[in-house]
């Protein structure tokens, strides 16, 4: 006999993202697939310094069971920082501390989504929020975008037809795939048709601070005067993500929920890692450190981007990304990114083939890169590589 | 306009656990409340060597991402000791690294459970696997259980008529909340029932090792030749629960069920934890600081069950653990311990109440307390100023 399975495990297929990951796991690959923030960024002596120091100061109460919604003081920390930084006031009774921001948006899946319900998205958007709330049995308003965040007009006529949206989830800074930022008129447009609708907004902005260019733009959050949005960040991309320590920024009455979802998920978070993360804040600057961080981030995209523009067919297009760890890829229609990948990996060279990104599929032209944890000589050698599988393969089209 | 919560957040009520916990957070409340490790039993001075050897060698990789399932080596190490103490023959394939048992249990409703579906539990059981269970609108098949385990005409005879019951969640070593332990037999005929009824079982054991007396028994998942067994295993009782490290080991067909949720849920636990747990596994000999443990706390056990021997009136009913940190309070069918609880907190002692724990309510006259992270005086003046109450009680029904 064989088991029987909830329905919401029923349909789900091989993840291509995983399948990729596990190729480019081979030595000899250079990989753009994956969005590993650059291990020489992490402050690894001052976290060294942290965690001995906790042994000394806090002993036993370290390792033992802490609170639900996280560590009290370090809740106060971060809301003491998206306050005066961010522009975010909340206090620390409106943060919850999750095991990273996969958590967070697995829990708003959880709070808001019945069988059914349709989550309001960017078309393309992150592979992993689309599983999950897959996994909610949910399905999808995928919304066009274009260089300035989601197409208002498409958004309008979607959620015209479609009472059963329940939930919105954007990446406004430096969009994973594409490397987009929202602009600030597109960010009030969303907030005015989710007030209207009284539809809540997960706002997943792991990447924000990695700024290599501009001014911040104001989080759609910082707008939000309703308590209608969820707001994620995280410490892995700012510090190390191995500690799994992400939050979120939400209503009492949205939080009173999360903390139901914590208790029965996980309990509560790490104390030790959120301990680490908390003495990491008293004894640096954090600001100091983004800053060294953008500088590392920002060389590499700039040596990626460049070798690009030098190396891929004209008929390439590509985003140029003012933060965050990712640029997006658009070759001739005819072209299948995901046909082309084995043709990639025999030039030792991995991406991640674009159509994952789509919820509703049916676009298969587009790649994603990241050039977060590659090298100097991994970018050039890599870039130059698929410059060349690129040019082939539009010249092959004109035969 | 209020929010559109999904539909399993609704109905649920504020927690009687989570409020009597903040209750005897109170100072000067002693509290058997709780199932806290003693922290004295943390041996956290070897974890200290573990954590700083980390940094020196494995640097950044310590905390940078690693593979969903867990760390390989971690793994292994659990797969080789389940399989050479404990006669679960696993390989490290077998085995998801969880955050914390919690999560396994979540998974496991998540891997199963469709709304309306039911659970088979021992009745009383677990407060946070219902809570966990009731998320994903389960009901339950509530099994009336006595010194053995479960009683096996009950569970026959509620199968029988129960075509939904599509999960069983046992705890057969000094269960929480009653302290007792399942027999061979029961053991047995529990699995039989299963295949029988190809109902997957989750084996949850998470005080196996703290054992004071007698012989260890085989778990289910010894006996299990079918796959439907899923064995929660977890560090939180043996080293500490603040790194939030637990484990499932199950069958390959549950194992990729499982990931696509581990996956959705927090992408991976922790690195950094698992690999101080690998490191002190490796640098010390848990099996003798297990042995350390079991002295602390049998010793904690004999003072409380000897000091309630002599305090308790006659008419007070309770289990005699060989392991594990609870035990359970039977008072006269009249006695509502709920109603008596504000009157234990006036004594500055607290319990947890034990209607809390029948998935279906409708016992009220039972109490859990916990031994295993007071201290002699603690339990002496706590367990005597019980006593007074409970004979005080027993004294009124006579009037």
């Amino acid at each position: 006999m064989s088991l029987r399975f909830a329905e919401r495990m029923l349909g789900e297929k091989s993840n291509v993202v995983k399948e990729a990951l596990k190729l480019t796991a081979q030595p000899d690959i250079i990989s753009f697939a994956g969005g590993l923030p650059a291990p020489e960024s992490f402050p690894i002596n001052e976290i060294e310094l942290a965690s001995a120091k906790l042994f000394v100061e806090k002993g036993t109460s370290a390792v033992q069971y802490n609170c639900m919604e996280g560590l009290p003081a370090l809740r106060n920390k971060i809301a003491e920082r998206m306050t005066s930084c961010h522009n975010i006031n909340c206090t620390a009774d409106e943060i919850m501390i999750t095991s990273g921001s996969q958590q967070g948006i697995d829990m708003s899946g959880r709070i808001f989504l019945n069988p059914g319900d349709y989550v309001v998205c960017e078309s393309p958007t992150y592979t992993a929020a689309v599983t999950t709330y897959k996994n909610y049995q949910a399905n999808f308003l995928a919304i066009d975008t274009d260089d300035e965040g989601m197409i208002i007009e498409d958004l309008a006529a979607k959620l015209a037809t479609c009472p059963n949206a329940k939930l919105i989830y954007v990446i406004p800074n430096y969009q994973n795939p594409s490397g987009k930022t929202w602009s600030v008129e597109r960010r009030k447009a969303l907030l005015q048709y989710a007030e209207q609708y009284n539809i809540p907004i997960v706002e997943d902005n792991p990447y924000g601070e990695l700024r290599y260019e501009g001014e911040e733009l104001p989080s759609i959050k910082s707008m939000d005067t309703k308590g209608l949005v969820l707001y994620m960040g995280s410490f892995s991309k700012v510090l190390c993500p191995g500690f799994r320590v992400g939050y979120i920024i939400s209503s009492p009455e949205i939080m009173d929920m999360l903390c139901q979802v914590k208790q029965s998920t996980d309990l509560q978070s790490s104390t030790f890692t959120q301990m680490v993360i908390f003495q990491y804040l008293t004894d640096n600057d954090i600001d100091k450190h983004i800053l060294e961080l953008r500088a590392i981030y920002k060389h590499k995209r700039d040596l990626m981007l460049g070798t690009m523009e030098k190396c891929f067919p004209k008929e390439a297009k590509f985003t140029y990304p003012h933060g965050g760890m990712f640029t997006w890829v658009e070759l001739p229609k005819e072209i299948d990114t995901q046909e082309l990948f084995p043709k990639a990996i025999a030039k030792k060279v991995a991406y991640i083939p674009g159509a994952t990104f789509f919820p509703n599929g049916g676009v298969n032209n587009c790649l994603r890169m990241s050039y977060s944890s590659s090298s100097d000589e991994q970018i050039i050698k890599g870039i130059t590589a698929l410059g060349e599988l690129f040019t082939e393969a539009v010249a092959a089209l004109k035969k």
